[in-house]
């Protein structure tokens, strides 16, 4: 089976399990710390030279780093990765939208200020209106879409909601008041429904 | 022909007229200024929420935001898009790479150093270490492929390349030493030295 080297609370490791989970390919997950450096070692790095997880190591010794490309090589051949070139245009816009525009706001004020010591957390609190500002942004660019549409690309459920879902889920822990986006609330309520769902805690 | 809103010196609007001058796809240029806030009015949020450039207007109205994505499309249907599942995998990888690892931190800092007023980087010089250590990071993750590789994503040129050109070519903008990496200097001539390739001052 393929493994995922993965931090089991990190949002983007949560969305190579769900979409795997959902694509029909079991994984066997092998966990790093959060605060312990294990992604920084020689050996890791050796796996892969940025030294992030997710990182989906395949059965024939390939090692595929980045949560999008991790999302994409799961979906192929599934329902989560439409067949047009343009909706897959689309759901790909969306995926880069997430990686650049909001995951280093949302997830980054979720890990500092729910998974932080005080001490760390002290040395980053100066940036936290920032994250909030440009995270509220990102959330409001997706209400405006969802105002219209009920999923990302495609007209359907596809990897580029899996990807934020990952993150937008659990902005409460950075905190964010999901109560202004009741177009993303709802989202997320549709995303939580499909079929094969698990949730962040989830292990299997 | 298609519009592409953009400012001419951002290298994610030039990874986009290099790709579509390479596909052989005629664009129309439209200038917004780089400090005049014309991507703020409520004229442009109304055809990108997100407030950024490029955005690529189709002829029949569509609009996409995102320059992976603008790559992607008009690289359909050429050999700047690889053809197997795999391979389009790894090119998706390395666009994920340069927009979460790279151009938050080589093309800020170009930004700041190189475009911004010197009263407006006084307010960021302390963030310029930062740039410069995460910037130098991603380009050991750089040198560290091409050692082993000509090209990012199966074996040959395509928009995985494109896309790590765009800021990697003008690093030296952003206060970076590029003589460093020697093998990121062979491939920046190779990409250069690619059919139709434009510079980033070439309009068209």
């Amino acid at each position: 089976m393929p493994i995922l080297h993965q931090m089991h609370m990190s949002g983007n490791c949560y969305k190579a399990r769900l979409c795997a989970h959902q694509a029909g390919v079991p994984l066997v997950l092998k966990d790093y710390g959060l605060h312990d450096g294990s992604t920084r070692t020689p050996a890791f790095l050796a796996l892969n030279p940025n030294g992030r997880v997710p990182l989906l190591e395949l059965e024939d010794g390939r090692f595929l780093p980045e949560s999008g490309a991790i999302l994409f090589h799961l979906a192929q051949g599934t329902a989560l990765l439409p067949e047009s070139a343009w909706d897959q245009t689309q759901m790909l816009q969306w995926m880069f939208f997430e990686q650049y525009s909001h995951e280093p706001y949302i997830a980054v004020a979720r890990f500092w200020l729910h998974f932080a010591t005080p001490e760390a957390l002290a040395a980053k609190q100066h940036l936290v209106p920032e994250w909030h500002a440009k995270g509220n942004a990102a959330l409001a660019v997706m209400e405006s879409h969802l105002l219209g549409h009920d999923w990302f690309a495609g007209n359907r459920y596809s990897i580029a909601d899996i990807a934020l879902y990952g993150y937008t889920h659990s902005a409460a822990e950075g905190g964010f008041d999901l109560g202004a986006y009741p177009a993303v609330g709802a989202w997320l309520k549709r995303v939580a429904a499909m079929p094969n769902h698990i949730d962040l805690d989830t292990r299997w």
